[in-house]
This record gives structure tokens, sequence and C-alpha cells, in this order.
């Protein structure tokens, strides 16, 4: 492309806090382009200030109602807020049929709001690196609040709220028989959690045996997060002020026990991990012609198991990497 | 331990089609027994026989029932069955809620059936290589048919049907607004889609949208496999034959359209990526008191990027991967 803007100077642009120059940068990241690495290297220089939340659920739970009403609280406290919401993907529409973000469109025209869909990735890679870099962008952007979205619960998705500071699990009422958290693996993980639509009346059953879960879990001692049940409801439009409020005491209980140490520590393992496993699949694919064709030929022939082979790559790797990557 | 009995040996009696032994190895593969791998990589010999079906779908949409019912269904047209279901990890129980489990009891004391729960892993670690190990121990163990069962939808679940041979997608009507499938970003990885609880009123409107969504995407030409749609009900105890001569059709599909060795071959990439994921995470977990807390301190404080650390990181692990790994 000529006369194209460098992704270098685009990064600037973003520390000045240029909306425009974000979503570009997104859509860098999101393609995969390989100029853009430099200047994510030089942005994460300027994060670490904005409080990350992830929230995720199982699908129907409610998240992205629940996130527009959250970003409209932040915003009557006097915050700005980014939001990376991660989508399906989908062959048949780009975003045609993901009525819940036409629902954010109220937000859109407020420039302390920045909304970000990203789509998940058909391919055999994950979708934690690229939406990780796109919380740096905001992050450097001096968003205030940047929350991640996730639609569906996997271990990838457990791993983008594992790089967030606080995590909010969002509970359904009757969405199913148990509770989905437990369905989903991700109770334990959840500094809150919401149960959404309270206005329905089976909504106190599902707080109750939350609650009774987290009596079950409870660690003795001073000083530990009790983990807080917020019900919520987008009919009567309460709950969202005390959800964030109790966001705020997160934080606030990260800062004063210490334990935002181990957790600043934990987000960059993630972050560290999940860029390492993107290069070895990279790398994996790049070669695809020779060394690894020949490998994948003998695994699906059962002259060699898939473990001898990824041994054998990673080993050949070494020269491949290169600090451009 | 005195006297434990070799993963070595017990991969003998796994080609015996010893059950006993199959379970023992699937407990060492979860623990992550280095000792396992040995056998493993000389079990993998044995195995490509089985037909590998991935069963995945959001929570509530019915999976565990329709495996049920599956496995009967195989039972009657004389196959043997193993099954391995990836169940959410909770700290306060190991299985004790996970009612669907119960449901499968009836087919516990047939011997040509073999049901393995496996649990998520909690750690920053995925769920692939141990339950496509499961896969292999079963498949090496004489089954005709392996089912892997994959509760919640993301990217790792992604992969875990990438590695079977069909993959049906569940969905249940009434499960929110949208297809399921659409909102788990599932839509396209269907070799067969399944509607659950055919019985209520309302699972006619879900048939008809996949369906449209379906001839939406429909590539013209001979020979393409057509996804269809499979009502099931369990209450009615219809649908599941339907749903075994569509598996068994996708079967010949492949053979016939000669895809079967694309499939491999993505197969086989699939499983090599994922070991390698392992291989790196454990890497850097290992080093965990020198170079990589000194690299994790450095990302915290912003003195490097995650990318950076990525590459220092694979780049010194070299040294580090052994053949015994």
């Amino acid at each position: 492309m000529i006369n194209r803007i460098s992704s270098m100077k685009l990064a600037e642009r973003v520390r000045e806090g240029h909306v425009r120059a974000i979503a570009r940068l997104i859509t860098r990241v999101e393609s995969g382009d390989p100029e853009v690495r430099q200047a994510m290297a030089e942005l994460y220089k300027s994060t670490g200030r904005a409080h990350v939340v992830g929230i995720t659920g199982v699908p129907g739970a409610g998240k992205s109602t629940l996130v527009t009403q959250l970003v409209l609280e932040y915003r009557a406290s006097g915050r700005t807020v980014g939001v990376v919401a991660i989508d399906p993907s989908s062959p048949f529409s780009g975003g045609a049929i993901l009525g819940d973000r036409i629902r954010m469109g109220e937000l859109v025209s407020d420039p302390g709001v920045f909304i970000r869909s990203m789509a998940t990735r058909g391919t055999l890679g994950g979708l934690a690196r690229p939406a990780l870099d796109a919380v740096d962008l905001l992050d450097a952007g001096g968003f205030d609040v940047v929350l991640i979205e996730t639609v569906g619960v996997g271990q990838d998705e457990v791993d983008i709220v594992r790089a967030a500071h606080t995590t909010v699990v969002v509970n359904a009422p009757g969405l199913g028989d148990d509770i989905q958290a437990i369905k989903a693996g991700v109770l334990e993980i959840a500094d809150i959690h919401v149960v959404s639509k309270a206005d329905r009346p089976d909504s106190n059953k599902t707080i109750q045996e939350l609650k009774a879960m987290l009596m079950m879990s409870l660690e003795p001692g001073e000083g530990v997060w009790r983990v807080p049940v917020v019900p919520t409801s987008s009919e009567k439009h309460t709950g969202f002020g005390e959800l964030m409020a109790a966001i705020d005491l997160h934080a606030e209980h990260l800062e004063q026990s210490g334990e935002i140490t181990e957790r600043r520590r934990q987000i960059a393992l993630t972050r560290v991990v999940k860029v390492a496993e993107e290069i070895v699949r990279d790398n994996f694919a790049r070669d695809s012609r020779s060394q690894t064709e020949e490998l994948l030929k003998k695994v699906t022939q059962r002259q060699l198991d898939p473990h001898g082979a990824a041994v054998t790559l990673l080993k050949a790797m070494k020269e491949t990497i290169h600090e451009s990557h």
C-alpha cells in the first residue's frame, strides 16, 4: 500500500489518545501484520495504568447487556472505558447476526467510550493474543477502565480473563439445570459473580446456590477476598452501580493486600505463554511445504507419534525465530 | 511406588484390549507422569482404526444425554464405543455435581463400552493433550468408535473436535435468542448438526433457522458434503438411529471423496501443535525460579513486552527440550 501510515506513527497517536489510531492498530494486529510488532512493543511501555476487567459466562447469560450498562455507570462516574468484545466468527456474516452489538449503539457517539468487537479466528490459532494487544492499545490510549467480554467459555477464554485484574462471571437464572459457572468450569476464576436477569422469579434460587457454593470454598483468615454475588437487572436497571462498586472494591483489595504483585505476575505469564504458543503455531505453519509436511505424513502413517513430531519441530524452530517475528 | 507396573507393560495390555489398563494409563496421562510418554509413543502405532466423533455445543444443549443414547445405538449395531467426556473442573467437587455422568450409569456394566470423564485442568494448560491421548488409548484398545464430548465451547474445545473425523454440534431449542452454534462460533466446524429436545414445540424454529443458515453457505458442486440437521428427542427416544446413520454416511463420504487424507493431516497438525504448546508451557514453568521470573518481572515493569519475553524464552528453550520430555 502506498503512503500507508506506519504502525510506529500510529502508536504515537495512540499515546496522544487518538481513538482512530487505536482502531487502525487493532485491525493490523488482527490481520497479523508483522510491521505492527515493533510498534506494540514500544506502546507496551505506556501500558499498566488501566484497570482491566474480564467479563465472561456462557452464551445467553446476558454479558453484552451487562457490559453496556456497566459502561454507562463508569461514564456517570467520570471514567473513560474501552471495551474489547470477542465475538464468534461466522463464515456467513461479519456481524449482521450479532444483535447484541447493536444494543451498544447508544454508546458509540461518546468519545469517552471505545468499543471494539473482535472476531474469533477460525483457524488453529488463539484469540488471546490479538485481544490482549487490543487491551494494551486501549490502556496506552489512556482509557481508565478496559472491559474484555468473552463469549463462550473455554481454555482460551479462561486465559483471556486470567489476563485481567478483576474477573466477573455472569450467570443467568434458568439456563440449564446447574449453575453455569460450574458447568463451564469458571466458578473458581471469579472475583465477582453476577446473577443477571434478577427480575426473574427463579433468580433467587441461582443467587442462593451460588452463595452456598462460595461458602463451601471460603478460606478462613483476615484479608481474604470474599467473592460477592451481585444481582443485576437490565429490565429494572438495578445492580450495575453495585457491580461497579464491587469492581472498585476488588481493585482496592488487590492493592492493599499486596495481591496485585502476584496478579501482575500471573498476567505477564499468561501473556508470554500465549505469545509463545502463537509463535510456535506460526512457525509450524510457515514451514508447511517442507519439514512439517514430512513429519505430519509420518504422524498420519503412525511411523511417528505427535509428541515426537512436536519435539523435532521445536528443535528445528530455534533457527527460525527471528526478532522480527 | 514399589512394584508399580510400568506404563510400557500397561500399553501391552491396552493392545490386548484390557480396559483396566486403558483406565490406568489415562490416569497417568492426566497426572502428567513423564514415564507414560514412551508408552504412548509405542501405542500410537496401534491407533488409526477407530472412527473418532467430536460432540460439542454450549452447556445445557443436552450433549451428555445424546452421548448416552448414541452409545446405545452403536451397541445395538454391534460396535464397541469409547467415550471421553471433558468435564469442568471445580474446586468443590471432583464429580458429585456432575449429574449428567450419572445418567450414563446404565452403560457402565457393558464391556463393549468405556466411559471416561476427564477434568479440565485449572492451570494455564490445555485440556486437548490428555484428552487426545485418551482417544489414542481407546483406539489402540480396539474400540470401533470413540466419542469425545466437550462441555463448553472455546478455542481448546474447537481444537479437540478438530482432532475428530466427524464433528457433531448439538443445539437445543430456546437457549438464548440465537442459534447457539453461531453464538459459540462453531457453526462452521459441524459435519452434522443435531437439534436436541426436538419434542419441544420451539424446536422447529431452530431446525428451520439452522437449515436456512446452512443453505446460505452451501458450496455448489458434486461430491460436496451436505451438512444434515438431525432432530433428536431423548423424551421420545427418536433421532439417535438417524444420527448414527448420518455419522456413518459422513465416514463413508470422507473415504470416497478422498477428503479423509486432508482430514487426517489436519488431525495430525492439531495434535502436534497442541503437544508443542504444552512443551512450551511446561518449559516456561520449569525454569520458574530463574530466567522466567526475571523476564516476567521485566514484563510487569514494562521494561520488556510479552513478545520480546516469549522470543527470549523460546530461544533459551532449545537447550532444554529433551527427548524424554
